[in-house]
This record gives structure tokens, C-alpha cells and sequence, in this order.
């Protein structure tokens, strides 16, 4: 079905494949009159792309975008805004092999299973190119955010069992390293394990960390359309992902309610805040004023150096070794993913947000 | 906004508060056909019900269903099926106290903040009553599904820091006892870490765990709409959670490629499987045909007996003392919920995954 | 699948059998403090009422609205809104000859068809009692409207051949004669006509038009949301709709741009509006200020007391005598269930167009 | 908001303005497996074409069609769909004269009002072309409904005053005129017509009928999604229509029940049909299995060559005259545009079928 469509005010839907033509994205319900040009959103993308460092794959990717439409005179127009990256890299390498077998820890099987066969070339839709779109849209949707007040601190937590020191914490640091870690030392030792890594054929999963503050109270809806609820499901729809939390996520489990509990109090300026914040910055699917944090656990690279075992389109057994070149760790790649999704999530409860009272509502069409 | 609707194809709307005059759920998009009367669902309702142990809040409500539509001749017709539960605890009691300050750990002040007030009676539409819908069409889901050869393993998985030990699994101890562990020894365990919270005033949260099984392969659909990104949100759609799991979920972040990797092989009638199941029973966001697993996070009751610091309507910084029983841990009772979300879920998918083919469709209209 | 919700932000969901144990409706996503109570609801209830004339049938149905959920201390408090008409008129009258052939122009054929059988208890979900939900959600809508400005004028245009004369127009005759006609003359004259369609075991179809005032310009959306694209599926979504227009309608393909276009001018107060209204309110699918006018054609009963010749289910050619007393035109009690469903539509257009312009949208999060 | 998708399982998103960098769709929930080529979608778009005879305005535009995504050695993967068609047009014309007024009959004022501003260069994305996404998706709808044996038989019916005949209806008439009439007269009479109003700077509407042969019983569903509704949706959501009908339309309006009404009864092979098809294929919101017959009332092209009145962005009356050359008349370029709509609201009805009966879903599942 039509799974490639996020949001309900501000959709997008995304397209391509890693080695069709090109891949994009279309931006339904962006508001008129925002200023954009191609640098906003090249600026994220630069975030994701490969060959950046040692650490992920050396395929050369301009991935350039291009406005295609909605744009007029430097501000959005208030209809679609399709945005297309064009792959550079299309060569017609022998994807043979690729194409008779299933890999490991990719979705090649089930691709295979729901829809009868699949665009094998370098993974086709499943390809972590697929999150071109995402990012493309997602910058789109920071930039409104930023305009409200709300910004983002995205980074890797952890590399493998190597975590970040909270009691390091330094946002100036994410981006002066190619893990994008908020402590240059952790980033050192997790080079250190990525290197172990690669020298045994093997690769690393991570967890990816964002902070979002400024937000305003009361963003969500109870019931099924909670903001955590949908912050949820759009990490997840991220392809590696395993494992979501909000605030204290699974160590609240086993925490008490006497512990667990952000009593409410008043700070210097006489507002309403939360003396704590385990509850991650929502309570009962809204957001409540404190920063909103989420976590995302990534799974190792499923693509490795070593030979696997796996069964091939003739339903035999065989021991394979996949060639190429591949990213080791995605997570630092992932953590620009993260943030574009956590955007798109909150740009969309915002704007579905305005009709929320009847007294609003009038004060806006009496005011226009 | 309408924030109580969940599902594309299998589509169900809840509604009701904790003191209004019931609760209900509408489902509409369920097949015509199914055999289905009041017993199937009360059943479910029944393992959510307050009032069963020494954990679960002493309110006795009979919480019985009707069926107001949809059902003809003991089938149902492809209409709308509209349930409803009664709320016989109606009772005037004085609520003043609580209207008056923002609870922690509750939905008081997001509400607030939000609406302009709130229905402050026993949480109003944020109580956990407001799962009655929810699992009320999560009967139906599973007995779809049970029809389709998927099955459900639903429980608790720890309390507090009380683990089931996965050696002594026995899915038959699952209804034998209050807390619904798989295991007696860690139920008893659980049962103690429990009693000396109540003694403590304090409250208590935990992981609940679910097995699927018997999925077809490749349901779910790539990008947004991943399986496991929709029982994300499912999942996370319910009050109290703050984590969610697939597989290995956050354990993943750690491992490697080479240990994470579920290796394809025969199974003995030559059909393909997985020799591990790190992944859950999900790749690429559809399901592979190994058992689903999924975990979510509960956090302990924000009600609790002791003193608590907050702040009132007012906006002055009080202490308040939170009258009533209220379950100590809600773990237990939400297992139901899990379990009906999941199912939702689920059914929704196989729907939307009619249409994934031309050969299948061609063959579904040259039959009728 | 399921059919029985619309609206994107302001969503209701209908449920509901003629003979079942009654009808009704969620409304979700209504704002918060509105002041709502039965009578709001009940007052539009009454015009769709069964045995109001002489033209309609004679079943004594209280029609009674109920509030179950979503109002608290007199207003709506976000919450979705339950409400619920139990039927009264429910005796098990022998339905077995009606359940055994297709009624022409019935539903009944393509009922049986698409679920493997019906409901056949007064036409079960293709009752027209199953527009009540839609009348009670669209009270709720047309009182949001009215607090915004804009106000409603429906009535029967015609009955079969007789019109009423434009000239003659008189909003306050209305509610003064059964056919809510505005023109006591053609009233008085279609009432004859009925008469002799009724003697003659015969029924009548009709036109009713509607008049929306105070709308202001620029709601709707480009392209697929076109405001006059919802009132399109909104309106043909009842019953017995075979046609709809806005405007000049099938007119305007008559008509040469040079008489058709409307052109601009301002009016005494400065302020841009349409010389004429051709277009009937609407251009390029948004609302452009003049009063919107629609029109929906309404096709005779199909139940009438003459003979007609069908098909039974055992496959045999047959002759048939429908009994009972039927409505011989329902159109007059459809007119209020025309006025529901454009009401529903344009408060879900309002609120979507909130986030039309960054500014607006920036305003709005600045003054919260 | 997001206006620019239509479906709920065959999903469209369309973009692009008239003179921007190009317009496209992204076609997401297309079956895996489907042939298809190019030239399947250049042939649709060829029909909708500029140019192509005197009554069409002579801009040359190749309307070249590039499919980006989702098709793989030569069949569809199931992945989203991209097609693009560049502006070849994009000569930078001196558009400060349009830009300053609001047209008659055109959306610039409604543009303006709603999102401060708007891309006038041709009329932006209220233009003709922004149909180009809708008819390149329909080809590929229509492709699917031949596969299972739905055809479409879609033209001109009349051009202002001038009809075909029934009597003389031809099908193989349609592409050997200009005009897509079925009757070699009629298109004729309506050309002299044209002639006439093009002397006369002005221009033409008409009606557009379409006929959809080999439908199944059944498609659409009950109460809000009914395919008459979606239809009529569907079709009022293109620029120029005013009015749309089903079968009889507004004549049935004026018919009574004994007229009206299609006697069901067997035909030759002992298959239920109806003797009439006053209905036009639709009974209770889903295909009786009879031709469905729609027609679309389309208004005169609002560009025309004479003077008229309007008002200007500062707020001053004047008069204008609109440059360059437009077409006299649209009707014969929709008519494709209408084909295309209505295919793609058939595909998704019928998708979304599919899972109506509980033995089909098991039948589906259980022969996977």
C-alpha cells in the first residue's frame, strides 16, 4: 500500500531507489511564505552523506538537490515542494551474485516474499538512500520549528559499549568529530572500537540521543495521536532501528513512583516547570515544557566482511561473502535521520494543534 | 484534533471518560462474516478489569459490554460494530481537592495547558479506563487473526526490578497468576517487591512482553508505514508507557554484525527460516515468519500515598496528599492492552497487504 | 473497510442500523469550550423527525439524543463526543418476504453481494435513520459556525416539476410549510402534486439548494481538497444524491465565459467581492466570499406501493408488493441532512486552514 | 494543508506549477508486477496535450514523461512510482501586468487571500498543467483496470449548446475529432460553434460523460466512502467543473419512483442484471454491475480576448485585457483528465475491497 506518505497537515512522501535515477521527496502543507533556498536543505544533507570520514562508506555522492516546485520569488508558495536528488553513482556493476541470494539482516527475503521479486541494485527502496527524502523534508521542517522557538540537539550516545560521559557533555563537540559525539574523548575510544571492528571483517550498532527544546505545552493529542506515540512510530519507520525510549524509557521500569514522579514547581520567573524531567518532556502524549528527549537504539550494519550463512532464490544453502565497501556504523550517518523524523513529527502536532480550543479558533478568523 | 481513531483499513474510534457515562469503541472495517457475540469480547475485558487481586485498585466495576450495531444473526455484516461499557461508579464523590492542583506524573497540566480546563473526575478521558475501547477491539482483532493462524503470548516480563527467568518460561503459569508472569517463583518474587512498595506508599512499573506468531511473511510496508514502526506507535500510544522494543531492541545497539545477523536456513520441510531471531520476526519493516517479539516499558503508577510537591491553579507551590486506593502497579492489568494494540495492529497490516501484488488482485477479482 | 468516518481534523464516525438497538456518532476533534448541550443537538434531530406531515412516514420515533461522552460542566472539553439515539421502534415484525428478493432501487442487491448477506430489518445500515448521526455531529458543527459568522439557508428547491419562483423567495417561509419551501405558493402547489403521486401508489424526487453566508475568503485547498470537491463527496455521500452543483452548475457549461465570469469590484466599505455569483462562492476550489450555493438532486423513493418486478434469492424473475407506509418524497426531511454535511465540511476546512501562512502560524505559538 | 494527495491504498501525490521547473506525481501503493513503460503514460498525456488542434492554445510543449522510480526491468516493485515532466516553456515573459490584478473567473484573488501571494507566471499551480501528475497516474490506473476487464469509454457529450445525438452515438467518433465527440455531426456543429465564439472573443464550456464498462458488484462502500461520493470528489476536484451526476443525475430529480426505478431481473446466461440503468450503475454507494455513468459540467475558459472589469492589487477598479492566446474551450483536453480521475478512484475502491468478507481474507491467506 501507499507507505511512503508521513503526516497528516505537514505530509511528505518520498521516493527512489539507490540505484534508479534519483530520489526525492514531495512536501505537502508547508505554509506559505517561509524563505528557503537549496542551502537550507543541502546543509542537512551534507549531514547524512557517505565518504565523509573513515568510518563510512567511500561511494562519492554529490547528492545535490534541486527545488523542483512551491518555491517562488525565495518563499514557499503554500503548494508542493518537490525536492530531487539525482544519483550520480548508477554504473552497472554485476549485481548477479546480490540478486540470487537473501542476506543476512536485510530485507532482501521479505522484499522477495511480499512483492514477488525486488530492485536488488544496492539494496534498491531498502537502501539507507531511501533517507534522502527524509532529511530533505526534515530540514524544511527544523527551519519552521526553529522560527517557533524550537530547536534541536541531536547526537551519538553511545558506539557499541561506548558511551558518551554525561558529565562530559559538550553540544560544541557533536559536530567537530565524525561520530558526531557530544565528548571528544568517548568519540576517541569509539574510533578506537569501530577500528577493532573493521580489522575483524565485523560491525557496530549505537544508540542516537535528541534533545528537543522550547517547545510548547500541550502539543499531541490524548489517545492514539500522542506525541510520543508518533515520535514512536517515526524513529522507528527509520530502517535500523530497534529500540525507542522517551525520558527514562526502560530504566523507568524499574524505577518507584516516588522516584519516577517530576514534582511540579515555580521557577524564577513564577512559571510552571518541572523540578525533574524522567518523563522526557511529555505526560499523558503532550508535551509538558521540559526539553523532549528520545532515544534510538541502531543496529550493527547488517553488511559484512566476513562470509555468513544464508539460503539463495533456488532455496538451497550457501555460505556467501559480501563484496564491497560498507559503513561499519551507520549511527553517526543516522543522527541527522533522527532529528529530520523528530521534526516532521513535531512540525505536524503543531500546526494540527491550532484548532484545539474554540476560543483560538475564533480569535484567529476574527483577527483576518 | 481527532486524536481516538487508529487504523487504515481496520479502523476503530474510542471515546468516553473515567466518571462520564460510559466508554465505547466503534469499529468499522471489520470483514463481514465473523461469528461474534458479547462473550468474545467480554472475555478480554475481563483480564483488564479492577478488582481482581490485592494489586488492582478495589473499584468494583462490572465493566459489561454491549453490542449496539454491526452484529446480525451472530455475524457481523461489514457495518460499523459500536460496543459499549456502562459506567456504573458514577457517584458524586467531592473532586474539588484534585481539580484544584496539577498531579505529577499526570496528565493534569498538559490538559489544562492544552484545553483551558479539564474533566478532573477520576482523570476524566487520561484514565486507564480508557483502554476499555481499546481492548474491547482488540477481542475482535485476535479473533481474526486466531482465524488466520496468528496467535498472541502475552506477559508480564519483570516488575520493578523482579525478571521472569527465561530457563523457567512456562506460558501455562501466564493466567495462574495475579501478575500474569510466566514464571511462579518470579510471580511470588514480584508479589513481595510489590507488598513492600504498598507498605511504603509508593508504586511500582515494569516490562511487558509479546510473542506473535504464525505471521505470514512480508507484512508491514517499507518507509513509513513498517510494521514494527506501527506497533511502535501502537504500543506507545498506551498511558504509561516510555520504551519500546523489537528483537533485541537496545541489547542490538551493542552487539556486532556477526553475532546480530540471523543467518537463513532450511527448516525441514525445506521451507526458509531464520536460525536466530535477534530481529524479532521483522526486516526491512515486514514480517520475516519467525514469532514477532515485542517490549514495552511501563512506568510506575504516578499515584501514589505519600506527599507529594506541586503546584496549584493558583500558581502556588503546595503539598498535597492524593487520597484513595490506586493500584500499586499497573503492569499486570495493561498486559490485555498490549496484547490489543499489537493485534490492531496486525490486523490492519494483512488488510492493507491485500493489494501488494497485480497477480494476487487479478486472481481475487477473476475469482469472485 | 471503513466507511463510516469523515473529516480530517473535525472527524465524526457514524454507526447504526434502522432496526438495531439504535444509531450514533463520534465526533472527535471538536474544540474545547464550546457550550453544548441535548437541546443544541435535539433541535436538528426534530427535522429530519419521521411523522411530522402527511408526507412522511408514520413510525413514532422520539429520536432522543443522548450525550455519553466529551461535554463537561456544560462544554466540550476536547474530548471526542459520544452521542447516541436509542431506536424505540425495534418489534419483530416478519421481515422474511423482504429478506428473501432485491427491492429495485434498494441497496439490497449490492448489499448481498459485496458481504454475503444483510441486515434487512428496514434496510438495516442503508436505512435512511442512518443519517442521524450525521444531523447530530452537524448540529455540533453549524454552532461552531455560527460562533464564527456564518450562517446556513436550506431548503427544497423543487419537487418533481414544481419549483419554487426566485421572485417569490421568502427565507421565512421555511420552517412554515412541510416541504420547507421558501414560497408559500409552490409549496402549496408541489403538496398537490404529492398527493396525486401518492394516489397513484407513486413518489417523488426533488432539489434542495444551499446557502452559505459569511465565509471568509480562502478556505479549501488547491488541487485534490478543493472545498467544492468535500461538499461534492459530502453531499453525494447521502442516500439518494444523483446530482450536485455549485453555482451556475450545469448552466455554466452552457454558458460563454463573457456571461459566466464574475467580475471584481469593491463594495461600498472598499473591500474586494464578486458584481455577480456565477460561480457560486468558489474559485479554484477555496472560498472566495460570495455565499457559496449548492444543489443536490434527490431521486424518488424507491419504496413505493405499486407492483414491481424483481429478482429473488433463489435466482427467480418475480413480481412484488412492498408494504407499509413509506415517506412518498424524502426530500423535505432531507434537507436539514444537507445543511448537516456541508457544515461538516467546512469546519474541517477552517481548521485546516490555519497553518496556511508562516506568519499566521507564528502568531499564533507567539501569543500562547 | 496537504491537498495534493488523493487515495487511501492507490495513493497520488502530485506537484509543480505552470512554469516552473516541471510537474510530476509520485504513485504510491501501485501493485508489484505491472508492466509498464513510457509510452503506457505518454499516450494519456498525449491526449491532454496543448496544440494538438485550433481550438487548444498552440503552446508547444512536448510533455515528455520520465518515470524516476518504482519501475524495475520493466515491471513495477511495489516502491513508490515517480514521474516527471519538464517544463520546456519556461521563457522568462513579462508577467508584471498579471501579477498586479485578480482575474475573473481565475483563482489569483482567491491565491492571494488565502497564502499572501502567489506564483502567477500562467496561473502557477492553479494552472491547466497542474492536471499532467493526475492524467500520468491515471494511465497507470486505467492499465490495472484493463487487466481485470473495467474499460472506459469517456467524451465530449456537448460544447455550450451543441449535443451529440444518442441516436448517432459512435464510439469509434471519439478520437477521429478534435472536439472527442461520439457523433461526427455534433462535432460539426459545436466547431462552427467555437468558430463563432473565438470571433466573438469569448469562450466555451460543455459536458463531459464517461462510461465504466465490467465492473464488479459491490465496489465502494456504505455510508461516507461511497463510490459516488469519491467519484463525484474526484471529478469536482478539477478545475473547471461545476456540476457532476450519476446516471439519471437531475432529471431523476423530476421523475417518480415507478419511472425511475430499474426493475432488477435475469439475463440470458441466469446472471442478475438490471432491465434499466436509470441508476447509472451505483445503488447504495457500490457498483451494481451496471455501466457506471458520470458526467461532469465544465465552465466556459475564464481567459478571455474581450475587456473586463476587475480590481488590482492596490484596491483600484479597472479594466483589462487579457494578452496572448488561451483556449476557446477546455472540455475536449479534460476529457481525459476526467478518464483519469475516475480510474484512479475505481483502483482504490477496489483495493480496498478486498478484505470486505472474512472467507476472502482467509481464502487469501490461506492460499499464500
Amino acid at each position: 500500500m501507499a507507505g511512503s506518505t508521513f503526516g497528516t497537515i505537514f505530509k511528505i512522501t518520498t521516493w527512489g531507489e539507490s540505484h534508479g535515477a534519483g530520489l526525492g521527496v514531495v512536501i505537502d502543507g508547508c505554509p506559505a511564505g517561509l524563505y528557503l533556498c537549496e542551502e537550507d536543505i543541502q546543509e542537512f544533507l551534507n549531514r547524512r552523506k557517505p565518504g565523509q570520514s573513515h568510518f563510512s562508506t567511500p561511494r562519492k555522492e554529490g547528492d545535490t538537490v534541486q527545488i523542483l516546485s512551491g518555491v517562488f520569488e525565495g518563499k514557499t508558495t503554500g503548494t508542493p515542494i518537490s525536492l530531487v536528488v539525482y544519483n550520480e553513482n548508477q554504473r552497472s556493476k554485476d549485481y548477479s551474485e546480490i540478486a540470487s541470494y537473501f542476506r543476512p539482516g536485510h530485507a532482501d527475503y521479505t522484499f522477495d516474499m511480499k512483492y514477488g521479486f525486488r530492485d536488488y541494485r544496492g539494496g534498491g527502496r531498502s537502501s539507507g538512500r531511501e533517507t534522502i527524502g527524509r532529511v530533505a523534508a526534515g530540514a524544511i521542517a527544523v527551519k519552521i520549528l526553529n522560527l517557533l522557538g524550537i530547536t534541536f540537539t541531536t547526537y551519538t550516545k553511545s558506539i557499541g559499549p561506548v558511551s558518551y560521559n554525561p558529565a562530559c557533555f559538550d553540544a560544541t563537540q557533536i559536530f567537530q568529530n565524525a561520530l558526531y559525539m557530544p565528548d571528544a574523548e568517548a568519540a576517541s575510544n569509539a574510533s578506537a572500537y569501530l577500528e577493532a571492528c573493521m580489522a575483524d571483517h565485523d560491525s557496530a550498532g549505537g544508540v542516537i540521543e535528541c534533545i528537543i527544546s522550547g517547545m510548547p505545552v500541550g502539543i499531541g493529542d490524548p489517545v492514539f495521536e500522542k506525541l510520543d506515540a508518533n515520535l514512536a512510530k517515526a524513529i522507528f519507520s527509520i530502517g535500523a532501528v530497534k529500540g525507542f525510549e522517551i525520558g527514562d524509557g526502560f530504566e523507568a521500569a524499574k524505577a518507584t513512583g516516588k522516584t519516577n514522579n517530576d514534582a511540579f514547581r515555580l521557577n524564577e520567573l513564577g512559571h510552571i516547570e518541572k523540578a525533574t524531567n524522567h518523563a522526557g518532556g511529555i505526560l499523558g502524549g503532550m508535551s509538558d515544557g521540559s526539553d523532549i528527549i528520545l532515544r534510538a537504539s541502531i543496529k550493527p550494519t547488517p553488511s559484512i566482511a566476513s562470509s555468513q550463512h544464508t539460503v539463495n532464490k533456488a532455496e538451497e544453502e550457501i555460505d556467501i561473502n559480501i563484496h564491497g565497501r560498507h559503513d561499519p556504523v551507520i549511527v553517526p550517518r543516522a543522527v541527522v535521520v533522527v532529528e529530520a523524523m523528530a521534526a516532521l513529527t513535531i512540525v505536524d502536532a503543531l500546526f494540527v494543534n491550532m484548532s484545539a480550543r474554540m476560543d483560538s479558533v475564533k480569535s484567529f478568523y476574527d483577527e483576518l
